[in-house]
């Protein structure tokens, strides 16, 4: 490890080992940010069971095992996302204990002896049954990332009644992630029923003027509500990544 | 009268004084699309009070004040949108009766005697104040097409309370316009309130994202709830046109 | 019911069972917003046949048909919007009455002894043979909803004289939907011609600067004739189904 | 109060003074959705301090004074964002306390004896100087919401050492606010140096292919970092509000 | 014919066989604009061996074919432009005298003893290869048009010395058709070096940054040389329909 | 002029007072060029009082009375456009001779003796009044260029009689130059009814969705009308530069 | 040769055998920029081994793999990008020697005897995985012109460490290429790191508001660092090319 | 400085009067960056006379006259772009030696002794009089970086003669910045004509769907001439620092 290395040469200049001035040099030269990132990755050692994550699309099959067998060696675990069910009988194949989540598109291989998680819980409501896959990646990530994931679906603002009698669940989220598509108005009216943050994801449901989903993108950058981020179209991790780094705040 | 025209051609013909020919010669190139509008004209005729309309923006002040004078003359009344301070000034130093609405930059002459309005209500619903100017231009125009107008006003979707207590109004409601800048979400959510058309209206107010009224704009166009159609941003005097048509179908 | 459910609230209340601190909480977490539904419900019940709809396009078939079941189940009709001949076999397999209409992408499960249409009648006007299906779309959801629907088919406007000679049925249309690709001029000159409400429906038909249904649509939003809103491209549905609540209101 | 209004029905129904039938039906018409909202009310009350916020932008200075007004005298407290300096002078006239920050364009009342804000803190980074005006909105907002702020300017990913070397102020956050225009590269960069939730406000700032802020916006929605949120362009008020509820959360 | 019919309406009126009155009513409702397209559809039969033209794009093969039959019977000659093989083998089945281009996508069946063509000549100038397709359907349009073509390929700016040394064939066009993709810059090249009309034809060659032709026709409308005027993307067909009518002008 | 060096030097070789090589030296770095447009030229002095064309916005009045000034010196005429008052009041202070046309922003001074134009006529066509300006610069610009120029006003397509009833000024019209902007359906409705070259024009008339132009911009390009062309937004001056060029083809 | 012709003319004229008037015709008309791009051709023969480029993609298999063999004829090597692996195939049994490289899609017959590359070295930096075919094109294309080529891969700002402790390669670039998709932000990073030209390609890699590229084109557009041009989304070839150049200037 | 900082504390640990677990912490938390930069500061200091620019638009008078007094304090040395006369004033009468550019909006305080530049010369060609304002900042700001700056102006490509006649100022250049709006064609044109290395810069010279520079900024990302990399729209000032480390290259 770098931190080591660096040890070791402070060591060598207190024993008269190495000059000054050939440390200096050799300083210089040092992959100094290591040193930054090792304090990350401790940051990342503290949060047990939380696996490194493979953003499946484009990568071949034989690209995706062999990056997941290099993550499941270092630390046992791993997430995929954007998985095809090709790329899930594979991993299966090598990893028996991996998890396939069809809809999600997801791949996870839990890492062992992992506290129930207890951060949370994050609502993940979705307008529209077409919303699905993208809720589910929103969900089963924030699992993987060890918190507690509820779910509300089928609850788009043309009727009401579904979301304003789910009033128990919206009251008891620590974050609530909204994934809508068509016009996304969903983030909007529940950002005005809850008072903790909400993150919207538009989806690239719908068609026409909903031009892959930037009609939902922009309303809800545009929504009159207050509390409410967004991320990119079709983006359930990354709502997820961001919901675990607030419940962990 | 261009139909006076046609009646003379036929009684000359019946009466020996054109030849077949002739009168075939004429009639071709006779404006007879005249005769097609002379009946739409007629249409009009039979809906007391409805004045001409005039779209002030980008015209002078003197050719507004031409316009009106010859539709006075001839109708005894005119309607004036987006009109200008020193326009509604000068048409009333010209016409003592001409309503001026600030607001909604309307410039009314009242058509004498017109009966009470009996066709509508058109309830006119907006999101927030800085939507007013648009929604009170659909009303001074649905109101000076001759439909009763109702006004629901400030019942953004980021608080539902607002709409869901006004059922009163919106249950009595023949056409419903919701004007409504930013995420534009408020007419998918009377959409789903109402069993009535819904014409929804964008408008231009928001910041960033907003991009002028579009985002608004495609957010209706992409309504989860059946029976909204959409018109131009910031097109009040549009939504009243069509909904004075609803109302009179 | 849920109406039932508060009847029996306040029996108990009225009748001592329940103290009113009791019934208070119990109020503030019943899920007031049935009541309000109920009462849309209510609307429902009272058009008669008109049948639930299901957005079939992203959705499996064994989607479709559970939902086409359940909505058969519960009321005895259906109808399906946007469906392959797939969905559309096996539906028949499973409602030997379902009618499938290749060009409108549309299955109807009709309601039993539904009365004949009286409303109405809409005049679906499209511009080119490539339009059509949009056009069927909007015609059979508006029989669907209970209207009566008359047809004006390639009446483009480099054309005028088709359209011109169509005054009769222009004439008797209590509401026209109109359907138009690449330029999307015809709904202007529509609206110029009748003094009822035009639906404009832009489609994808076209190449090049069509973008994908765009240009038709600004130049709807941006029509200089009165009266004329606009849905999203392709949309027959939410013309027709708009078309209906107008022939309704 | 409508809560006071329901007690009293049912303590009518009680004690035999009102039918369950009648209670039934001004239940059905009663404004139900007062009491979820007196709920969340509530809520807002247990957040001591908190002021009312008025987007001062597209109002007339006397419409901004009333709305203060009204706010003061219901709170003893209002914030009003994107306010001119006429607004501020006239505010400050009305209510000495108002303090004025020109370059935020902020007013705040501070409500009387206000607890020392102790969530966050929540650090706001900025790009450039130009980005600064959107940041201090940012930051001002934070602290009337009740949470500490740090502050990081200047801090471009075109001369990264500025950033890198600021190491203290990044690990102590609780959320990081990143500000900034042009190619809003910067929340990536912050985002994988951070492990807490990272909210991004892309600014205006930049000219040409800056299309008033949507490179910054699309930059930061494609993010390769995970946990980075997006509000809209020069939106600070938004990313604070966002920030304040995690903090809280 | 609808000329007939006025002739005898006329007959009728002059022989006393219907009184005015009554031929005023049916003139009334006479679709008179066939008046005016019977001498549009004059103008056509003096362009002997125009045919008409299918746009095959979007049709199925029936389709097509049927339409093809119904302009054979009725003129002795068609043109089909975006044909796909497989209906130029059923149409050169059902019609052995179709001539099919198969880069232009286009099937001809020419009228017989049709002069050869003395308009012209149009020349069509290609920028690269890959823009072939969308000149050839010029070219052959323009051909069946009854205009000479001459052709000028490989052109592109990038190598100015293919197109100067081309003055000869340059100099004595009557007309120019220019068809480009990527930066879509030679139109304003040819437009500086001829004095005739030039029609620039964008085409969606190119990738990335050319948006599917959208730089190209950007460029071609703000061209900064005089009398240059454009088409849709990839329309060679509408470009030759101008230069046909140019050089009949 | 560049030809009499050449004549001189070939000249010189003939006389041997100039070898072969050093001819050949001097020939290869000559400007070849300025043979071609001397060429150019020619053409452009066979064309009798066409003056040279300054486009005057975003010059200072004294760049462009300086460039008015050269081109009156070398040929007595000259013809500016999108001039100001302030501007055409100094050119006519220096130039008692310029005309200056405040509607279409003018200015010409008339080469003496020019002989009455007989090319034509080129028929400008306008939808509103608000499309005058670009309209009337068209036609001052064709009459410059020296075309008869015929007008037709406030023809939009929401009433179609207005048009129709012109058959007669449509019917001799050699080129139609149509401006409208809205959604710009004029020109595929004129296109049908000519037989002529039509050249559009999409103004920026219009708001919200109008995007400045662009909706109507993108509807003429769709044009469903064969013989439709289009120059740049508000580009009068190039629409009659195409057109004079189409009338002395 | 051109050059070769032009010395017979002038040979011609000194020794009488040609006047002078003749020889001007024929000047007049003699391809006078082959002069010019003989010019240009010699200074192409002055950079050895440097092969003419075919860009395959839209090209049929038989039509490169006839390009190729005339380039192979006159030069003896070439250079196709964007091939498939059925062209390259073909390639290889026509030209043994032909090198396929299958991440970056080209084939490249080297000239025989090239020397070493001297120039350079160009330094292509990629952010991703993903972006590895367009970051391959580029160093492919780069070595084919004569560079030496080195390579950085998977660096994107959100892990900088990486990029960071690459100093030793980024310094002793000549010119470094930087490939990039999502939000593009690494060539700002890069060009705040290095004192040499940076050209920016950005990549369709992403999904969502990516756009195809457009995020990262904008991006880079309006980078922060000084030094950064830009180039066509996925146009790895087109920054070779510039490098190639920068490294010869 | 850093570097003294680091070797102080080396020595300190060489000396034992500090542990390697002391300096392994302050190591730790040393900003590494600073090492980093220092080596860059050093580039700068190798380039003699090179001053750092400051972009004023956007900074109040008193912002720019505050950072050019220090750059002048630190360096005796600055420039300023996009000053205004105000600004230019003030800061003359502060540094008598400041040389403002009012077209270019540059403003220059040279450093003294500043040896001639050697490097270059870079070309700046301008397509119309339009773009000299962008053409001027390119220049300027080059002299400023030490290059020797040449200038081709008003040779857009309608009248290529004026281009091709500049042969050899074209020749001599070692890199081509190309200046040009509307179409921005000129690039393409340029970039086959020269073999070093092209900058293309687009300006929001144009109208109507020139769109602000997009029109030209597309144009030159699809340049078909291989070298050819392109900036921000009006961005000279990035051309020319790309070009001057081009020369240094």
């Amino acid at each position: 490890m770098k931190a080591q290395h660096l040890e070791a040469l402070l060591a060598d200049v207190a024993a008269g080992r190495l000059a000054p001035g050939a440390a200096m040099d050799r300083l210089r030269h040092l992959p100094y940010e290591d040193l930054a990132f090792a304090r990350i990755d401790h940051h990342r050692a503290l949060r047990q069971g939380q696996p490194e994550v493979v953003f499946c699309e484009g990568k071949t099959l034989d690209q995706v095992v062999a990056i997941c067998e290099r993550l499941a060696a270092a630390s046992g675990t791993f997430l995929g996302t954007r998985a095809t069910p090709a790329m899930a009988e594979a991993l299966q194949r090598r990893f028996p204990g991996v998890a396939w989540n069809a809809m999600a598109r997801t791949v996870v291989l839990a890492a062992p002896d992992v506290p129930a998680p207890t951060a949370g819980p994050v609502l993940v409501v979705s307008a529209g049954t077409s919303d699905l896959p993208v809720a589910e990646e929103a969900a089963v990530v924030a699992e993987a990332f060890g918190t507690c994931v509820e779910r509300l679906v089928d609850v788009g603002v043309a009727g009401l009644h579904r979301l304003l009698s789910a009033s128990d669940v919206l009251d008891r989220a620590k974050v609530v992630i909204v994934v809508a598509g068509m016009e996304g108005a969903l983030p909007s009216v529940v950002g005005g029923l809850v008072a903790v943050p909400v993150i919207a994801v538009p989806t690239s449901v719908g068609y026409g003027a909903a031009f892959g989903g930037l009609a939902a993108l922009l309303g809800m950058l545009n929504s009159c509500a207050a509390g409410v981020t967004v991320v990119n179209i079709d983006n359930g991790f990354g709502a997820a990544a961001a919901a675990s780094r607030i419940c962990r705040a």
